[in-house]
Order: structure tokens, then C-alpha cells, then sequence
């Protein structure tokens, strides 16, 4: 601990722990993160390439695309469309490269087994009656329903062989999903995180995370929320107290360093 | 389902569903709640008092008193310590009847065992030298240490005999603790929030009960954040998407319906 | 407590305590159990209809039919197969009455993203060179994994509407599945158990619901391992303690007092 | 998982995957394991010294002295201490090596919140009048309460400075502890298993542990059960399939295997 900080007075970066996690199983690569506390400027964060997981986390039409969820509840879709094309471009630098690539799905069973009475409950309030399960009358689309063209993922990220999905009953996925399990079997320690939306889903499973340890570098510009206040304070929030969601940079930034280092 | 939401659409109110949970088991009553949208207006939601519990999060030295943590990192103190009188009031009323009380204390083994790497690492980083499990040179207090008394609960709020309380090693608490199990013991279906601060630990802890289907009532006068915009979001962000984790209300109206309804 | 204790006594039955979950939200019936310890003889248990479920665990061919994992591994398929019929048994007592039946099967990703590294090995290891995830030559099906016929339920106990189902990627499915949502949605403090192996995926569960709470019920006829020196330990273990991981009754006996109650 | 499977067929090895965890942070050494299915005779398992923990579990008065639990219940002591000295011996062995050391505890809180009704009703039943939380009549212990002499680990076994307590509130751990973080905190992929009782809470730890991809190794004569013939079968069900919960040695052959590395 102490020779981490001893680093970090040093060289501004958070190293790659060895003398924890062992030596690197990939190549180490730094990355630069924003508004390190206490020291005025942008610092490091260093990753072992193969112990990195690129989190795309609910880039589904029902979330960033016409006739899904988030459009029937009448927000702004391109707020959270937004998060598409920088996830494109992370998604272009890093395929290839030993860095693990996992999308997430929130989504229900149809017969709902899996969704709480009040999730379901409320998604009809704010539905005007078409809650959770239900068909829209134009499109005959289930909402947030597992196996519905609108709770799959959005053609431009559309996963691809080698590349984890993992589907989530819940807002986090830690507890309504088998990630944790892929996290371990993948020997991940640092989870470089994007998608929608960022004060909800993203954040949920970023303090999930947290808690357990993994290294989370949200990826700002590749994530967007209902609501831009919402979107602003949860970047914010993640940089309070030291990091105390782990650390926040842009897909611009992820991408050069991926390059710099010759993963590709 | 359909016959929640019929009962809304009459009354305005989440009615305490009898048909999924059974038989109130102490007394239903009724609390104004904030923002129902597409309703325009407040609404109410429904409790069984013997089914509900009151948790007031991490109200501790550490994050709310002089020579804690928060204090340490270099926060103005009061935007945390104005939670303690709302919380103070809320127990006043509660005390005695059949509504459980649990208190949460974030804090971790004194070898710091239970503690990942980065939390400890960012602490020292915000704590220019001095983090988690280490001693402050004026009061050598350990921080966030379970033992010591900046860790331990702030006099005002002191649990008395027949609360529980729960230490958690993490922000939220359902896999760092054994709340989940505290809960099901008690058989909980509301949760009614307080403590701090609201964008980290409340905020954690209330989107991991959600995702169990637990019913989270966030009082927002009786809590607080080390930033006043993030907790102003947080706020907001509980109401989003028709109660994406819950609902809001304040001390007053939940005490004010405590007292209507004779439960003291 | 006492109450519960009280009523024992005089009643040698472990009532359903309306003190702790609420009155009844279907019918009360009682179950003769075995081998209450110290009280010498048979004694009962109270249930709620509707807060019970029958767990159904792991009827897949690939451990109770041809050509699936436990006849590839070269065990004696009659151990496990004798399940089969009191399950139906069961299944045809208790459909169409408010108990909820619930299946679980295991099996993995085709990528086996949610496998460990040594289940993977050891199933090389017992399957001489065919593993997890792998083709067997004669008839080309992959072992325990999803979308498989020989993964799926065998025929005689096909799920039907209404019956939910439970992907499971371990031997237990607290937390590699979602079966605690499922459990939680459906107000369940009741499992009556069956299904195979009774060592290993019976009891891995039984033991996981005991540790939270549920009360486990085993049909110790409507289940088998593959070895059945372990099958009756397995049995016989349940029963320590005073019941140390439930109690233990068979399929004609749960039957009769289903029939009893007039539940259907 | 191909290349594991070659070494073993040479080397009758599971090779420590460094291909999966990364280079060795400690030092690789070989234990000698009982009945390699299908392979006739005994393995070996390959360990990297640093990534190694020992858990003993529950060496507590309660279920291996005079005056505890399990005396309470009038069970055959004997086949409980039994575990007492080969685990001294462990301890003596890996003391101020890399090998991480963990104790468990089980045991609830005074106002017994975390513990579930029927696990104290049934303790009623087998204490006749006297169970969880209660007192003794001639020493006015409670039984399994936390902070009683009884519930405390044995003189013998005490833990020393360095070595992790986990505290737990059920018969396993993953889920009603935060055995989780520590394992994880350390880097743990390999768990020496010893404590009591075999059938219950050591079965039921390494079934989580083996869910989420750890390597167990059960050390047969450092456990005992309150039956023998329990005891054995639990034995046994860990090497079906392959070692469907791990791997089986003895004290004296991980000894043996610890000094000939000279870890010590």
C-alpha cells in the first residue's frame, strides 16, 4: 500500500499493483484520468491489458433506440444515444487485443418471474399502462423482455464471437446476473466502463464493482442519462472523496493509450 | 400487477399490495411522496408498519462529526451533519412502535482484511498520507476502523436495545454485510432511508435493495453529501423514470403520517 | 420463538408461524416429517400453500437420461433416473393448486464464459478428453450446455405454462442464478425439494435456502446420486441437529396431505 | 483448458494454470491427492504458495469442547476435537510462510437479528427448551452467541497476529460473511480445507467456494462430523465426477509437501 503511494507521489499514476495481483499476464498501459484529488491535475491509472474487461453495459434499443423503453417513457433519446458512437470507436481499438469485451442486457423473463411487483408495477405508471412484459400497440414489441428485437443490442455494437453477454434482471449485475462469475473466470481486476445510462444502470454497476475491488474507469463521453443534470452529477460523483467510485476519463483518451502501447 | 395500478389510477396511491405480500401484519398508512410523474402531483404509498424499517445509514463520527473521516478528507462537515436532528425526529416518533430500526456503520477490520487495495490507496491519496486503518497524529483515531470511536455512531442517533446494527465493510451493504439477512428475518418490504451521504453510501444501498424489490422511501431532509449538487441529483435521480429507485419524501410528512396513523 | 416451541411441544408440529410472516395467504396443511430428533418419532410441518414452492432440481437428461453428462461419466443411470417418477407425481398432485413449481437446470454459455477453469479440467478429467462445453462423437450434443437437448428437461416432467424455470451455472443457485429474485418474488418461505444429484446440486441448494432462512423440505424418494452409500448420508445429513438443513419426508406422504387439504 | 489436460495426462499434475492466474507470486509446490478418477491412483495438485489459504473452520468450543453446542446436543465429542491436533500440526507448518491463514467463527448476534426463526426454533427442539442466544443453566453460556467464551476459537488453534477471523451467520460463509472480500483482497485461488463439522459447515463452504472456481482441498483427518458415517460420505462425495468439490488429502501429505518446498 505504502509503495503504491510512494508511486503515485512519483509518477501521478495508480501502477498496476504486482506485488498484489502478480506480475502482468498482457502488456501494461497507462491511461490518463481526470481531477485526481488533492494533487491539481490529471493523473495515471495503469492496466494489464490481460487482466482489462471493456464493459458496454445496456446499449439496447430499449434504452437508446426508437419504439423501445426509454422512448415510450418520452425522454430525449439522443441523450442517450449518444454513448453509441464512442462505444463504436472503443469497440474498433480494442477488438483483436487481449482486452476482454463484455455487453450487458437488462431484461425480464416474459413470464416475469425474474422482475419485482414494483418494478413492474411502476414501469406502468410511467407508461401510461404498458409496464414491463407489455406490447406496445404499434409494434407489438414487449418491453425490457428477453428475446425482443427491442432489448437486444443496437446493431452498430452488436457483439461478436469471443465477446461475453451477459443478461441482468437488475439495474447492478452483480447480484441479478452471472458477471461476477465471468469477472473471476476472466481474472479481471480493472473494469474500463461504458453505456446507459450512466446515472442509473452504469452507476449501479460500477459501485457494485467497487465494493468488490475492481479498478472502475468510467469512459465519460460514452455514456449518456435521461436526464443531463443526472448525467453531469454521476460523473462528478464517481471523482469525489479520492476516486470513491474509481476514476473517470474519455473514450479519446482510452483509445490512444490502447494504441500507444501496441495492444493493436 | 393490473390491480396496482387500477388502485393508482383512483387514489393516487402504491397501495401496500395485500395480494402479493398477504395480510398487513401491524397497521397500514398511507405517506405523501413526491413527484409521481405523468400524475402531476404528489401521491402516497402505502405501509405495513410491521413490515417496514427505518434505516438510518452510516451516521457516524467518521462522516458526520469533528476528527473523522469526511472532517479528515477536508469536507464542510455541515452539509453531513444536518441529516442528525431530521434522523433524531424521525426516532423520536418511531421509537415504540413496530416499525424496526437499523443502523448501518461503514468500517473495516483493524488489519484491514475486509478493505480492497484502491480503497485503501485512495484514502491515503485524499488523506495526503494518512488512510484507511491508519492513526491521525492529533487524536490517533483510526480511520473508518471498527473499534474506535469516530467510527462508532454519533451520540444523538445512539441505537438503543431492540435495534439492530449492521456493519458493512463496503459502500452498499447487501454483499458487504448481513443486512439481507436482518431484512428477511424481520420480514421487510419497505425501507425508509436516511443517513449519509446521499450520493454514495444512501444511494448504493438504495439501489441494491431495489433491485431485490424492496420499497425504498428516501426522506431527502434527513440526509446529505460532501457536494450539494450531487445530492440535489441524487434526489432527483430516485425519482427518475417513474421511481427508478424508489420514492422521495421528507421527515415531517413521514412522521406526520406515522403519528395520523396512531402508531405511537 | 417460544410460541413456535410452545406449539411443538403440545402439537409435534412445526406450525408456519403467522406471528412471523403474516397470516396465511393460501391454505395451512401439514406434512408428516421424519425423525424429529429427542421426540422419538414422526412429527409435522405447517405450510402456506401459497408461499410454497416445489423445486424441481436438475431433471436434464444430461444427469438422468442417455447419452448425457452422468451416462458419459459411466455412472449407473438407474440412480438417478428413479426420480423421475415421483417427481410426476408430485408435479400432478400439486398443478393447477396456488404451491408454485419451480425447475432448475444446470448447464453454461456455449463459450463456457460462466465455467470455471478446473469444473472444466475435472469434466476433461472424468470425461476422458470430452468436457464441458464439448461434442460427444456418437451424437454430437455438447455437455451441460445451454440449448442442448440433452441439457433440457427430460419429457416425462417438460415444464408447462406457468412453471418457471431456472438457469443455473453451478451446483448451487443462490448465486449463480436468479432464483433468489424468483423465490423473493413469489413470497416463498417454504421449498419442498426433489430432483438429483440428492450429494451434490440438492443438497448445494438445500443448504443455501437454509442459510437464508427458507424452510427445506426433501422428498427423499423423489431423488438420487450416483452413489447411493452418499445418497442416503445425503439424507441422513439433513436430519443432524435437530434438522440441521431442513426435514426430510417422501413424495407419497407430501402427496396425501396436498390431497388432504383439498388443495386441488 | 486443453494444455491442463496434457500436463495431466503426462504428469498426473492440475497444473497451477499460470496461463489463467498469471506467473506464481509465491512459490509452486506439489500436494499429493487421493483417487484421480479413471486415472487409478493418486495426483497431485500444483499450488502457488502466495495465492494459498489454509481455513480452518469453527474450531470453536461450541463444536469441539466441553460446555458448547455440540456437547449441548449430546453428540460424541470425540469426533469433533478429532480435527484438533493435525490442524496444530498445519499451523506449525505454514506459520511464516506465505500461506495465508483463515479461521472461521459461526455464531450470531445477542439480539439474535441474523439469525433466521426456524435455525433457533430447531435449536430449541434439539436443546430441549434451550437453544440459540440462550444460557446454559451450570455455565450461563449462550450458545453460538458472539463474544462468548464458548463461541471463541479453541486455546489450541487461537489465532496469532496476521491471521484473518471471519465471523458468519450461517453454515457457510459466501453469503452470510465477507469471506468473499478477504479471499479476494488476498488473491486467493487455492483453499486448504480443514475445521468442523465435515458434513455441514466445512461441505457447505467449499460447495461456494467451488461455485465460484476456487481450488479445494479437503484435508480428510483435520475435520470430523457429529456422525462418522456422515463423515465419510462427505469424504467420498467430493471426489465423485472428477472431484465435483475438489480434491482429498490428508495433514501429513500437505506437510509434507510444504516443507519438501521448503517454504519453511
Amino acid at each position: 500500500m505504502q509503495k503504491g503511494y510512494d508511486i503515485f507521489q512519483e509518477t501521478k499514476t495508480l501502477a498496476f499493483p504486482t506485488w498484489e495481483y502478480g506480475q502482468a499476464k498482457g502488456t501494461l498501459f497507462k491511461v490518463e484520468v481526470e481531477d485526481t484529488p488533492k494533487f491539481g491535475q490529471d493523473a495515471y491509472i495503469e492496466l494489464d491489458s490481460a487482466r482489462t474487461a471493456f464493459l458496454s453495459i445496456d446499449m439496447q434499443t430499449d434504452f437508446a433506440g426508437k419504439g423501445g423503453y426509454v422512448d415510450t417513457m418520452g425522454y430525449d433519446l439522443s441523450l442517450t444515444s449518444v454513448a453509441i458512437e464512442p462505444i463504436k470507436n472503443v469497440l474498433d481499438a480494442i477488438r483483436g487485443t487481449d482486452i476482454s469485451v463484455i455487453h450487458t442486457r437488462e431484461g425480464h423473463e416474459p413470464d416475469l418471474s425474474d422482475a419485482p411487483y414494483n418494478k413492474v408495477l411502476r414501469s406502468k405508471l410511467i407508461g401510461e399502462g404498458i409496464g414491463l412484459g407489455e406490447s406496445l400497440e404499434d409494434t407489438g414489441s414487449q418491453l425490457l423482455t428477453r428475446g425482443q428485437k427491442n432489448w437486444d443490442i443496437v446493431d452498430e455494437l452488436y457483439p461478436i464471437p469471443g465477446e461475453v453477454v451477459i443478461d441482468k434482471a437488475g439495474k447492478g449485475a452483480f447480484t441479478t446476473s452471472n458477471l461476477h462469475l465471468v469477472l473471476r473466470n476472466l481474472g479481471i481486476t480493472h473494469i474500463v466502463v461504458a453505456g446507459i445510462t450512466t446515472d442509473v444502470c452504469v452507476h449501479t454497476i460500477m459501485r457494485e464493482a467497487n465494493d468488490f475491488g475492481f479498478w472502475c474507469i468510467l469512459l465519460k463521453d460514452a455514456t449518456g442519462a435521461t436526464d443531463y443534470g443526472n448525467y453531469e452529477a454521476a460523473v462528478k460523483s464517481v471523482k469525489m472523496q479520492g476516486g470513491v467510485f474509481g476514476n473517470v476519463t474519455d473514450s479519446k483518451r482510452f483509445i490512444k493509450a490502447v494504441k500507444e502501447a501496441g495492444l493493436k
